[in-house]
């Protein structure tokens, strides 16, 4: 199975949220992307549609938006 | 692993998340509820935290809440 990609800037929502998707889908399945520590990221975000954080694109490149920490026009500041 | 259950509604992102969540996690770890078929879950899954549909509620008791279908206000309509 390919991985997922989580992204998420490190608000309480998505650590929370980090935690409950690792727990149901394996870290070994996730690729964690912080956008605190890795702004070079937000334009791939981006074009695969993540309007808001947490966010988790699937392997067949689907968009879950979980619950909502942060739009992406406040991550970008 | 408990379970988990995911309520939804039926609608189109309801139905694409719901593949989505079972390709990740995996049909034999989710309870599915439909409340289209079981209004009668609708108490409980209020009682847990959900705001909208399609959630999902994790083993722990966490609500995540993934995209946005229809509010639980519209479910009862």
């Amino acid at each position: 199975m390919s991985k997922s990609i989580f992204y998420h800037a490190g608000c309480p929502i998505c650590v929370s949220a980090e935690h409950d998707i690792i727990n149901l889908i394996g870290a070994e399945n996730i690729d964690i992307v912080h956008f605190g520590e890795d702004s070079s990221r937000i334009p791939e975000a981006e074009k695969a549609g993540v309007k808001s954080v947490p966010a988790l694109v699937t392997p067949n490149g689907n968009v879950l938006h979980i619950n909502f920490g942060a739009s992406m026009e406040a991550v970008k500041g």
